[in-house]
């Protein structure tokens, strides 16, 4: 068999088996019975072992001889190199490491369960020092140029340091403390009202109205209920999400909807085929993530938006809100910037300090600068800075998520790229189409859907993250477009309320 | 590595991928999206061509290996010797072959569908004549020892020669031709009132409080609606069944909801380890029939069960019911004996007729006894013959069922074989436990579900159809049990109405 015959088989039947693994996640999370787990962890165990040893044994020498082979053009010698990248780690750790990485998350993970119910650090502390250990260990093996953190971050994001990281939040993080503070001494009028509570059949249903109109393609797709909201794409045919639902108010349901959409949009937007080839798969976290806050902040979060769900929406589920409230009262009550010691319940812009001192405390804890019996009050603490919150217990601080207690440490500044992605997607949208936001007024979104499609969903993987914002937007990646478009909101939704920019 | 642990270790691997398989095409048939089929189809296709190379370059060898290996004891010597029979037709049919097939009831499938819609014999006829070109190819491969058939036979049920399926078949025939004239001729009384009809979600919830007061463990199973009723059991912590609802007509969902449930007690009730091994497998399709059989006919069709409905469930859902029926009344709905043309709407009786029509005709067409082309006209007359009904057109006649153009010669026998073990674990059961019946009458199973957990659910694979039913009821497969059942059943639904024994 030709090599290029026998490349496309190996990386279908790897995608596949991909695909299969995720598939029997998403059952897991949405329809097995809980006593299912531990034989389904003996089959997604049987599946990822295979998967390895494939990669291992059949893929990556594949990928080493294709990359010198006169067999294949230039763009496909593009496409091996992007895969060899990505493969290379899995080889570069070993697999004692893997073992007991894997290991020491799964009882880390019950024990951060434990821990945070209890409200109790020292329960998680033994784990996670553990777990900072083990992850110092796979960044040494996956080596790196200035610290070892680096390592750790490239694996969910290839195309930033840690030190741009910091230099991208050191830009921002005057500018979102300024705003918090700004928006507390200002007073939103219009947010006394009914709660929008909205039985849970009739919020689902008024969900896959929306994002059917918005273009979510449900002939591909479906809508779900769980805990934890999230998109599962197994192939572009494919594409679910599921969200949560609180009947006492609609505005939880609807985030989470937009959210996923933006991921299921993007993942139904790439290509089919070569199956397991670069261009049919999505460029990165960050990127992902940009997709899903462009769609649950800067559309959802419009004031048009909500101008349509007022007119051609609300008034099918219930007519008393109209009363009640107007489109911009409405725009009002799900932009209030209003600091949460929980990262998930926060606004756009406490977001973000939220993520970066989760970065701080991650890379100092890695590179080696904090000791685990210090990351709760140097937590406490750095959340008093940037939030002006006092934090009462470690559920609510430090042990709020899940991330450290996956060993997932350098996954968290993929959230603040995303939306810093997401803004400067936006801002080169509007330059070209002026028009794209007053259209959501009538349900279209159309013009964004399709320019995300061209200058995003197109591409797949075959350019890392910067270079595909670099294309998309005509310039590098910088926050100042965000930092733009949180002023202009502020603006909007506190009535001229003036935020100065950062000098 | 010992042998013992290679071979468990390939076991375990190959029986997870293969509830893999099963997991996929759930999902196919309950929640995926109609788009993702020709994905689906690739995933599954990589999976099961994995399986079939794991099976011949890997399980094959060891399984031979194992056969003399003093490692092994003489249980482990006795399941190996069953995975080989069960294995060793997969080595014997080329892939030449097995690829013909495929791509054949691929395109069957697809032509059985239109020609069905168009009641057009001749859209699906070339169709059919190819099939059975095919299965008398894969019949010489598979070998025999007096007719082609056998060896598809077998394919479904190791234990049985056709000709002694003849002889089953033979002792009844008379016997059902003679109840359904009896019961013409005679009147049912009380059959008049309101239908049985309940919404969608009470129907769900109903079936659902009924089958967990019968014993279905809803912690490690779930019950979701499809056109097509199945039951998945991908392990014994993981068994889910599907009904099917029809608003105006409780007794369709019930029955399809006690049938899967007899198909789920019995993959609750495997064993659970060594995984891939035959004792943690169902025997056969004959006795997983059987056990489906056994809850939904003897004791979802029972008068004690009609008593407990009445009594317990229906005041909560319709206490109009109470009023127009008696637990008689309804127990005679559900059982009259009316002759249908189509297989899967027939009562008791008739539906073993419909099976003997089509084992005889399947049998003659690969045998080579049977044109084609005579096909139609050879299952008209049949129906006639034996179910005294005129044939209208091939959409109820010849083209009812979707097995042949799955290829699937040699199945349909297995239905008629449950439903005989069925009566026959029956009697034996009531000959120990006089009482189990009525003790239904207050929702009470556990006799039954315990007696089955024993005698059937904790063998496995471990023994054939045949050996399993004697060392269960003391005796070998008769219809006896089964003609018994009948008649007992006919005396109390037609009030005294006696059919006579078969000579």
């Amino acid at each position: 068999m030709a090599l290029l015959e026998k490349l496309n088989e190996v990386l279908r039947t790897q995608a596949l088996l991909g695909n299969t693994v995720e598939i029997l996640t998403w059952d897991q999370e949405v329809c097995m019975p809980r006593a299912g787990v531990p034989h389904r962890a003996a089959i997604v165990g049987t599946i990822v072992g295979l998967l390895h040893k494939k990669l291992i044994e059949e893929v990556l020498p594949l990928l080493r001889e294709a990359q010198e082979s006169a067999e294949l053009s230039e763009e496909q010698k593009h496409s091996v190199r992007i895969l060899l990248e990505e493969a290379e780690p899995a080889e570069k750790v070993p697999p004692k490491l893997v073992q007991a990485f894997s290991e020491a998350s799964s009882l880390a993970q019950a024990a951060w369960v434990e821990a945070r119910e209890k409200s109790d650090f020292s329960v998680f502390a033994p784990h996670l020092e553990k777990l900072v250990q083990l992850g110092r260990e796979k960044a040494a093996a996956l080596t790196y140029a200035e610290e070892p953190y680096e390592a750790l971050l490239r694996l969910y994001e290839r195309s930033v340091t840690p030190a741009e990281v910091e230099t991208l939040f050191a830009e921002v993080r005057p500018f979102l403390i300024e705003t918090i503070r700004a928006c507390e001494g200002s007073i939103l009028e219009g947010l006394q009202g009914p709660a929008l509570s909205l039985s849970a059949p009739q919020q689902r249903d008024l969900v896959e109205t929306v994002l059917r109109q918005l273009g979510y393609d449900l002939r591909r797709g479906r809508i779900d209920i769980s805990a934890h909201p999230f998109c599962s794409g197994f192939n572009p045919d494919d594409v679910r999400i599921t969200i949560r639902i609180f009947e006492e108010d609609l505005t939880m349901a609807l985030g989470s909807a937009m959210h996923e959409m933006g991921h299921a949009l993007y993942e139904q937007g790439l290509a089919r085929e070569p199956i397991g080839w670069p261009i049919t798969m999505a460029a990165s976290l960050s990127i992902h993530e940009s997709q899903s806050r462009f769609w649950e902040n800067h559309v959802g979060l419009s004031l048009p938006f909500w101008e349509y769900l007022y007119e051609q929406i609300f008034p099918k589920y219930n007519p008393s809100w109209l009363q009640a409230y107007s489109p911009l009262t409405l725009a009002r009550r799900v932009n209030k910037i209003q600091p949460h010691l929980i990262r998930i319940q926060s606004d756009e812009v406490s977001y973000h300090l939220h993520i970066l001192l989760r970065f701080e405390l991650e890379r100092a804890l890695i590179n080696g600068d904090l000791s685990i019996s210090d990351l709760p009050a140097a937590w406490n603490e750095k959340v008093h800075t940037y939030l002006g919150l006092t934090v009462p217990n470690d559920a609510q601080g430090v042990l709020q998520d899940i991330h450290w207690s996956m060993g997932n440490f350098g996954y968290f500044p993929t959230y603040s790229l995303g939306s810093f992605y997401a803004a400067q997607l936006a801002a080169a949208l509007t330059e070209q189409y002026p028009d794209w936001e007053s259209n959501l007024r009538s349900g279209n979104a159309q013009i964004p859907l399709d320019w995300m499609r061209r200058h995003i969903h197109a591409h797949g993987k075959m350019y890392d993250s910067k270079t595909l914002c670099e294309k998309a937007t005509g310039s590098s990646l910088s926050a100042k477009h965000f930092i733009q478009y949180i002023r202009q909101k502020v603006g909007l939704i506190y009535e001229g309320l003036s935020v100065p920019l950062p000098t």
